[in-house]
């Protein structure tokens, strides 16, 4: 199945001069919902995971559908202030602009065994913010999986020292 | 397994005077999520579902996993300016305060069957509006089906002539 040709670039979106890669086509087609989840599941490390880590918003299409294949819980990583009880934030620096990210206190236990997840890695600001987050809690990051990596952006430098995955590659 | 024993009260969140529902310890259990999304798939009416519609961003949890068990694409519904190809909008009210919601206007084909999923069913007011959405598309929406319902604040009023379902009742 070629996973490409769902994708479309939207230009100018979120602002001016950023070409937005637009997964809702492939979301939308039911062969092509299986047919990524099930290439992504053979891109995970063959061991356990305990938790599935999963970003706000778009990382969260791809890694409940993981966490459930994987018998792993689903862990959500929120932008400032969406999550209720107590937590922990980073900051961090993106394509477009600079955020935060916060996770739960209580997500993750000591020494469990975490996959990441987000739908695009382009600098790879928000996913080293998350294995920031994952590894205050006393989680060990197993791999992050990526549905698609924008190649120039070089985001595997921050992350360096990770397994680092990603299904499509621009 | 007693879900409710997963999902904790937050007093005075988004906004003093609201108790707002936890979700997150049931999401992070792993048999919890496996419980749950059997449980949401026990309610799901036995006929052909094409569009699993999943509201932002809770709604995106359990959504994406009830689109792939039934062979269905995932459709996600957002706020305000977050979807990037062309769309169509409806204003809604909340339990607290004002919003709109988008849809992409190629996400529903005409005649389609369509499942709606959130994780709560408040007032209502989101639910119609995404109900209102679908069948602009030419959508059918065969079933709404939310984890918990706060039967106080009368939300299936507002849904009345579909078929609502809640897993969980306070």
């Amino acid at each position: 199945m070629d996973f490409k040709s769902y994708i479309r670039d939207i230009p100018d979106f979120p602002e001016k001069g950023v070409v937005f890669k637009d997964i809702t086509p492939l979301l939308k087609d039911a062969k092509a919902l299986q047919a990524v989840t099930n290439a992504l599941m053979d891109l995970v490390e063959d061991q356990r995971i305990d938790k599935v880590v999963g970003m706000e918003s778009r990382g969260f299409f791809y890694a409940p559908i993981l966490a459930s294949r994987l018998n792993a819980g689903f862990v959500p990583v929120r932008k400032d202030g969406k999550l209720p009880a107590q937590k922990i934030r980073e900051a961090y620096s993106l394509e477009y602009g600079n955020d935060s990210l916060e996770i739960h206190e209580d997500s993750i236990l000591k020494g469990e065994k975490v996959l990441i997840h987000d739908d695009v890695l382009a600098t790879g600001g928000t996913a080293a913010a998350v294995c920031e987050l994952v590894e205050r809690l006393g989680g060990q990051v197993v791999q992050c999986v990526f549905l698609l990596q924008l190649d120039a952006l070089n985001g595997t430098e921050k992350l360096h020292g990770y397994k680092v995955t990603s299904l499509l590659h621009y």
